[in-house]
């Protein structure tokens, strides 16, 4: 029989080659005994102990994911606890239970009533629905316990396949063990996509109903690079597949054809991530997010706490820079010690740099006070403080302001001090209308392409309804790109690209060509984009640009692409 | 005893002269009586009583709001109804009454635990903290019958001084009894001040705690221009204010002081504002909001309804234009027989033009069908349909299609139809960047400087953390104003505005200057605009603009406009 190939969502440039493993937690319970045979008290005692099982593995999991992949994602999982504590459904299943309902029915039954509540909801309450169905499968798993799939102890070389994976599912994931996986449902931006983009795990989702018939033990190759499932490959297939995963790492920095330095360096969101981004041949870091300081926990870092983060991140690459983001949250994160306002339009409300010249200005001087110290305590590498949010001049100065005064106190103490490079973020659309005068007041832009396709085209990444809209190959997006790096090309300042924009392989001639000479991403697409450097001529690149900057439409600048 | 001046924040161009009468809705309600001297009883059927007057006055007042002022205003009277039938509360009151308190008490403090809670919150939950002391005060009138001032019966010439006044409080103000009126709190886009435009009433708010030194009885000017209150006024000064009521209204058409003509339209939200529109003098409508024809009602309008609305419209306008903006509805608003999704950021969402290529689809096409056979049908004046929130070249082409696609079906049923004007709203970053490409495909572009100042900064206009950096004056919102009136230059193509900044005279050679040659504004201030064009030399405005394109900062540009 000879290999077939199933196509779906390219998630990883990564390929792995293994034998399948289907992973069915919402498999159907078999029939329940009569109501008569139930002995209510033992099923309610089996409900309470797979209640804290299920509480300690979370507990387990989130500081899990915290590490590996970040507190972002970590936070789902505290949102699972609320969920298997919450008296709506814990007086659900203890209902049904005196009912007259086996625990793993009751619990299926109580579950699915809520998943259907928020199922018909859009956006982030329908993934509500997804965290519902993740914890309901969480509690089955442990109630008929030995009956279905461990994601944590698979044989070596599985590629696992599943209708969807949740957060909880792909946290288990062990990279060593698993090949790939691959999923019926599920987009890009999924957090199974994310997870895997992170940990660096070959992946396609949306395969759709096809994947089905793939069964059991069968080897596949899962080429998260070309988005594609194959079913018993050919051995020319499979040595492709290796040779991809083992994607040459560059640990040089990379030029042009035409012998024009791009950095290429990583997104990072936890101290965990440093070491993977740097084996994977990051020049830098392009984003150091300081959330994972901050979040879940009572009260705010110290000083020590943060300087001790910083300077391990700037030894981690000795020849690089590390660019880290000052703390940015805003009304769509919880955080228990700030004053975070309810918003109508979180998006549009008190976020980063207005929360840090604002109510947030103690933690931000605390913060610089930090990053200063580490820049003078650290003999290689270097660092650079970015500004998140910023839509003015005024916000710039006054941000300076605080840094200079920071320089004073600590020279004052006694304490050493290094004034690092010093920029902003481009992801509104008044920065790229103002660049020409932000110019003057910093050493860099890093454009933020997430949340600057958002603003421009009024359309949130998050919401399906838009999503299309808010693409960053939409050519409105492109020119907002055109004015910054426009408005850097008389100055002495460089532009980089910190958004999702900036990994994509297809996109970094183009981006080349808008005159960008930083470009920081996932760890994993590192190699892929520095090949791409290598084989992009600079003249060809302005050419591409012009051309996508004068298109009318993201269907013509897709075109272009192609 | 001399004149005194008290300044506060000016809400309307207008003035008036007239006397004091306090209103104090909540003024300390006397001592009870002791518990055992309640009748429970009498008191719950006092309050039941109560709460049914209320419902009634609130039914008749939602009426009367939508007619004279639209139906987004008049929304927050069902929310009114909400409160008062809601179960914490009625509750909270019944059992306040069986400890012993008397009905109004009872109702006191039953609203002022509430209200306590959402006076901590910020933006629109805050809100409804005034939400809920304007349904208390309601009631505690009702309840205490007799002793409060009554807004809707005040003797002619009153000028109503308050701490502050509610939608409820407004909505009874009889502009031809009220002289003004004037607040100790509230800004220029509070309720108050948003009916007082509305309704043609001097006003100014925010005066602080020096106007509570100010008597019932007193003479007093309210000058809504100059944003003052000016207590025992001196002739000349009552003088100037009522010619400053009387402002010249100037029926024709105006132009600069080099010939240059500007048209100077009215702002409509429903069909009652259109004589008074014109009869301020206003040259067309600008923006014809059409939401009033589909909320609050069980069903969408059909064709004919909108057709004579339309009509009477164009009409009502024989030698200018009426521009009619088709439906722009989103997840902001409930709309009980569309399907709005319920989303996080509804401003970054499905609205406008998504909704109506979209979802809304069939909608759209019916309100076409109207407004062609509007046009067709009317030999004065004209029509020009626009569309909202449009980010995309593609959405302008979709909807054009829409509409031929409307005109072939009526003229193959016989029916007259006529293309009217066709253009879009530039209010997002998009369309400004896309100018030069729209341009391709519109007859006139229309800026909504609200929603646009919103995207460019990031910043929603109703959360009041982030409003001023929100404001239209920052030189990034005035570039993006800039790129579009430079893309339609070179074309037959012609720009207006439509936002509130339009309306503001200070304004209006700023705009002429940036090369608008319509602006849009509520009715009230349409003589003062056409009075600032007459007195703007357009070489001057050019050179104004010019400097505020170039400023690095809002504070600059407000610098250049004194």
């Amino acid at each position: 029989m000879s290999e077939r190939r199933l196509a779906g969502i390219d998630v990883t440039p990564l390929a792995g080659v293994g034998t399948v493993v289907w992973y069915r937690p919402d498999a159907d319970l078999p029939e329940p005994p009569a109501p008569e045979e139930i002995d209510a008290e033992a099923e309610r005692a089996a409900f309470e102990e797979a209640r804290d099982e299920a509480e300690a593995e979370l507990e387990a999991e989130r500081e899990r994911t915290a590490e590996r992949v970040g507190e972002d994602e970590a936070a789902v999982f505290d949102a699972h606890v609320q969920f298997i504590n919450d008296p709506q459904i814990t007086d659900g299943v203890a209902e049904r239970i005196d009912e007259g309902l086996p625990a793993a029915h009751a619990v299926q039954a109580t579950f699915d009533e809520f998943v259907e509540r928020f199922a018909d909801m859009e956006g982030r309450m329908a993934e509500r629905a997804d965290d519902l169905r993740d914890v309901r499968d969480r509690l089955l798993r442990l109630l008929t316990d030995g009956e279905r799939v461990d994601l944590s102890s698979l044989p070596e070389d599985s590629v696992v396949l599943a209708e969807r994976l949740t957060p909880s599912d792909t946290a288990q994931l062990d990279p060593e063990r698993v090949a790939g996986f691959a999923t019926v449902t599920g987009g890009r931006t999924s957090h199974a996509a994310i997870f895997a983009r992170s940990l660096a795990i070959p992946a396609v989702v949306g395969v759709g109903e096809t994947l089905a018939a793939v069964g059991d033990g069968e080897t596949v190759v899962v080429d998260g690079d070309a988005g594609e499932v194959v079913v018993d490959p050919d051995e020319d297939t499979v040595a492709a597949a290796s040779q991809r995963t083992e994607a040459a790492i560059r640990e040089e920095a990379v030029e042009t054809v035409d012998g024009r330095e791009v950095e290429v360096a990583a997104n990072v969101g936890t101290p965990a991530e440093l070491g993977p981004a740097a084996e994977r041949g990051a020049d830098g870091v392009g984003l150091f997010r300081t959330e994972f300081l901050f979040l879940d926990r009572e009260s705010a870092p110290g000083e020590e706490e943060q300087y001790e983060t910083y300077r391990e991140a700037i030894e981690t690459f000795p020849d690089g820079r590390v660019v880290v983001r000052t703390l940015d949250v805003g009304g769509d994160k919880p955080v228990p010690y700030l004053d975070l306002p309810d918003e109508e339009n979180p998006f549009l409300g008190e976020r980063g740099i207005r929360r840090s010249l604002g109510p947030d200005s103690d933690l931000f001087e605390t913060q610089l006070r930090a990053l200063l110290r580490a820049d003078a305590d650290t003999d290689t590498g270097s660092l650079a403080v970015m500004l998140p949010l910023v839509t003015t001049v005024e916000e710039v100065a006054e941000a300076k302001a605080v840094v200079d005064e920071a320089v004073d106190a600590l020279e004052s103490e006694g304490v050493d001090a290094s004034v690092p490079e010093f920029g902003v973020m481009v992801e509104t659309p008044a920065a790229a209308f103002m660049a020409d005068e932000l110019v003057e007041h910093v050493d860099f832009f890093s454009i933020g392409t997430n949340d600057l396709a958002q603003y421009v085209m009024a359309a949130e990444r998050g919401n399906d309804a838009v999503a299309e809209l808010g693409d960053f190959r939409q050519p409105a997006v492109l020119r907002a790109i055109d004015a910054t790096t426009s408005a850097a090309a008389g100055a002495d300042v460089w532009v980089g690209m910190c958004g999702e924009m900036a990994g994509d392989p297809e996109l970094t001639e183009l981006l080349v060509g808008l005159g960008l000479t930083e470009l920081s991403m996932s760890a994993v697409t590192v190699p892929a984009v520095k090949a791409r450097v290598t084989e992009t001529d600079t003249d060809a690149a302005r050419a591409l640009a012009e051309n996508a900057l004068a298109a009318a439409s993201k269907d013509e600048v897709i075109e272009l692409l192609e």
